[in-house]
């Protein structure tokens, strides 16, 4: 909707993108961002240089199924459905996908008004890789104790001291965080772990996930994780599990 | 198991695949196959020229999780957990995938003794296509009745004369088949129209989920389809839906 003043209309895109080939949501030298990708097309479309917004700073090779970036455009109103057609001609064969695209307030962020972050970690579990999926999950081809993954996911639900658990550039201030849920399900070989919160550090869940992943595989028990969400070491996490399997599928705002 | 006169040992391979950059099962002048694919990794690790037999020979761009095959190596016989990682190494990265491999009589044959072949055909129903799976779903944007469709798939459950829902190349000498089950899924924006039966006429599935379409946007009443089966005529259909929706999931045998 327009800014009676700045005269702007602000739109919320729901963006899908495969991770593979970009750099990640922001700007790096050396490959596309999926940040650069979305403005060339905005361009392309508008002829408008924009500024955008994204819920999450997905790191190079994470997906989102639900990723959400909001943009302002000064020159006209625009219908919605012209708009995401227009985009997603321009954003052709680039691995990224406008979903959907509401026209809102002026007060709306995509970054700061978001009250919860929804992510998928997807694992494939069996002792053959995906022909299919390979550049969509983890393959883990040795062997992981379902009812101990349960056990360590639940260890980071609540609040806690995430140092352990962040990249060691991570820019945030604060390293406490409110963990909402962490739940496991399986569907054949496939595990998929869900995670929530209303926002997370750096690297925080690829790191949660190698934690997990040590746990079930006997590597350690979940008293590590407990010792380190007790007494935070910088950089005391396992690993970080691999970019591939990270997915952002959802960003809830307010009503 | 060997078979005690002619020396051999038969095993049954499950096969996954991503069809999208290969000509189909079968050997074609201008792309890889599957087959060939199969045969080289085969005789990268055992030195044994091999021959191949599958449950389903699908089309150009048509994937599979579980595709079945079989094949008889003389020179030794293989551990299966050695075999199978042995040929994963050489398959690496060709798009291929040895998911599981056991040692059968030499009486089991994987095309004659399916008893059912399983596909799932996969649509994308949205406005905007998919950034992550694209190669792997038919995408349709307009609207779709979602009972009409069910009432559509369920016109072809029995037995029928599929005369008008095969290739002109067929080369099946009886056209009657049954399908057992055909029935729609819904996650989302995501369809899944799950089909069985003991076998299917080339192109088959592809020409019934086109029909299916054709009801489901209205364009055709499910009379249509009847009529089609009642009273068939050669190349009846209406068109043949996307061979990259398709993938064949699973081929069951007695026990």
């Amino acid at each position: 909707m327009a800014d009676p003043i700045k005269n702007f209309y602000r739109y919320k895109l729901t963006v899908e993108y495969d991770g593979t080939s970009f750099c990640g949501w922001q700007w790096q030298p050396h490959a596309p961002s999926i940040q650069e990708t979305l403005q060339k097309a905005l361009f392309a479309l508008t002829q408008e240089k924009t500024i955008l917004f994204a819920a999450g700073r997905t790191d190079k090779g994470v997906h989102a199924q639900g990723q959400v970036v909001h943009v302002d455009l000064y020159k006209r109103l625009w219908d919605r459905a012209v708009l995401l057609r227009g985009l997603n001609h321009f954003l052709k064969n680039s691995g990224i996908v406008i979903v959907t695209i509401e026209a809102v307030l002026p007060t709306f962020h995509a970054r700061f008004s978001a009250i919860q972050r929804q992510y998928t970690y997807k694992i494939l579990h069996r002792s053959s890789p995906s022909a299919l999926y390979d550049h969509m999950a983890w393959w883990v081809p040795y062997p992981l104790d379902k009812v101990m993954m349960q056990k360590a996911a639940e260890c980071f639900v609540g609040t806690h001291d995430f140092s352990s658990f962040r990249h060691k550039d991570c820019q945030s201030k604060n390293p406490i965080k409110t963990i909402d849920t962490f739940s496991v399900r399986q569907n054949d070989a496939w595990i998929y772990l869900d995670v929530g919160a209303r926002s997370f550090l750096h690297r925080q869940v690829r790191m949660m996930i190698g934690a997990i992943i040590y746990v079930a595989s006997g590597k350690w028990t979940t008293w590590d994780i407990e010792q380190l969400l007790h007494a935070p070491k910088k950089m005391g996490g396992p690993f970080t599990a691999p970019a591939k399997g990270l997915h952002l599928v959802r960003v809830t705002y307010p009503d």
